[in-house]
């Protein structure tokens, strides 16, 4: 047994829950604690060993962490969190603004450069996995075109813009991939897709009391951006099912490749995730990317990667000899 | 515009048909020609211009090749020859006899280190592209189970069986996947599958002249290792059908990883092909892995390597910024 990769959670939401879980399935990690902003001791724990400490526990190096999971937001955390530690640590993010992927990956870079640790950044699915077959599909087949599909999943960008809505009390969106766009891609066909023809938005509302339903429905399906250039259904629940039925974070969705090599030969490589648990999921990549990144800084190799960058046995705790004799 | 890399092609079957095909998709690959055992004179390309040259060409290291395309067989050709290539050349090859991987790439690491080349062995879809997904769902999802199927396709080696059966004058044969074995796994069930289970066997076989129908079916279905442990379903149809319908070589299959993260949250990651051409499509990955092949050459990373080594920025021609930019 090699000693245990050690690994401290920055941020404890959702996504740090699930990285903690993620941690407890893989025998060669071991879990230093969690690092919050809040008061320790408020924090409850999934874990009853798990320990918590102040963020300021991090000013400093130390010797005991040899990787930080970053788990804060793309929006307000991750652009100031990331370049910042990765100055005294080697880090793993999975930043999720794909316009501005590039300049995060720069300040990263020139932070984990100057300090030697590594930096991965912008891991989970998408950007992550999906990227990854983005990049397989066009190497492989040049000549042909690449489909992104999200859902079914529940949108937490589309849901917080219902709830904005005067007269709503509660409610989620599923973001719901087009079936008839999904086989007409799967079949070869490469179809020029409208946004409306790709996906479309099912929201499940609880009313506040008296509140005109007609008026929230038309309220929703026409919002800018968010609804109107879909096709959007709404529908009214009462509080007890929104409790009961639409409290989980499935998500998931679909790449897919679609080339030819020759006159009429069409050839189609397609990526698929269903997700019971959004965050869990992207947790399970961020700790698999974080068993990489331990193995790049122990190589002296250092600055931002992506996912791109990696090597694909550096996720594996197996040996690249027990790879080769059971994977190939 | 950087200077193209240098490909040369090794045999000249279906694969290597492939080869010249798939070059010509790659504005930023040239192609040197075609090596053979045969007569050049007698090799009819696909190309007009391509060029076909003896296998003795290679006999000595030349200047005007960056990298040799292996498309000889895995039973005859690939032991032997892509060791011995290596010593001079950085190659690349679809060596697929799974159980034979690690001494194929012990032997081809131990050519390319003495010279200072670079080998990717192992390239295709499987091994290859699968061996990745299989690398990647278990160490996502260490907890749960990955199912390979293979098929719709046509396999060769169950063809050439039922072709040595007395009264065959010729024939294919199809694998199957179970559609409800899929059903199951991508459901999250985690089932365990028997052989039976998991594929099915068609065949369309053409008789001699005189030939008893329902002692052919039984001698092929009872076939020990190839049919006997499948459902086996046999079709005589005639020469023409045979010949306009079964010519093609489409083949493909699924990688499903299905897991847990937590107590009843099911995971699923799949990935699939649907290929209307098994080697042109075989021939698209070596010509990718190609392309990574001079890259890590060109770097001074010698030895063999296999997919799961590679990172995959290297299969692209786009630069890393472009490819952060564009895919991330």
């Amino acid at each position: 047994m090699t000693t245990p990769i050690r690994i401290g959670i920055v941020g404890y939401g959702n996504l740090g829950r699930g990285v903690e879980t993620a941690v407890g399935l893989n025998p060669d990690l071991e879990l230093v604690g969690v690092f919050t902003r809040r008061d320790p001791g408020s924090v409850a724990t999934l874990g009853e060993a798990t320990r918590v400490f102040p963020m300021s526990d991090l000013d400093e190096p130390r010797d005991d962490i040899d990787v930080l999971i970053l788990c804060g937001g793309s929006r307000d955390d991750l652009p100031r969190q990331t370049p910042e530690l990765a100055s005294r640590f080697t880090v793993v993010d999975s930043y999720d603004n794909h316009a501005h992927v590039p300049e995060h990956v720069a300040a990263v870079d020139a932070a984990a450069s100057a300090a030697g640790t590594t930096a991965i950044v912008s891991t989970g699915w998408d950007p992550g996995l999906f990227s990854l077959n983005r990049l397989f599909g066009e190497a492989i087949l040049p000549q042909g075109s690449t489909y992104t599909f999200w859902g079914r999943g529940l949108s937490q960008g589309h849901s917080d813009a219902l709830r904005r809505v005067p007269g709503v009390a509660g409610g989620v969106q599923y973001t719901i991939p087009s079936r008839e766009a999904v086989e007409r891609v799967r079949a070869g066909e490469s179809p020029e897709l409208s946004t409306r023809e790709r996906h479309t938005r099912e929201c499940y509302v609880v009313l506040e009391e008296g509140a005109d339903a007609e008026a929230v429905r038309e309220e929703i399906v026409s919002m800018p951006d968010y609804f109107a250039p879909y096709d959007t259904t709404v529908t009214f629940i009462d509080a007890d099912e929104l409790a009961r039925d639409h409290g989980g974070m499935p998500h998931g969705g679909f790449v897919i490749r679609s080339g030819r090599t020759s006159d009429g030969t069409s050839q189609v490589i397609e990526y698929r995730l269903d997700l019971d648990s959004n965050p869990e999921f992207t947790a399970s990549v961020l700790v698999a990317y974080a068993r990489a990144a331990a193995r790049l800084a122990a190589a002296g190799q250092h600055g931002a990667k992506t996912v791109l960058d990696v090597p694909p046995a550096l996720l594996s705790p197996r040996s690249p000899e027990e790879l080769r004799a059971a994977l190939l």
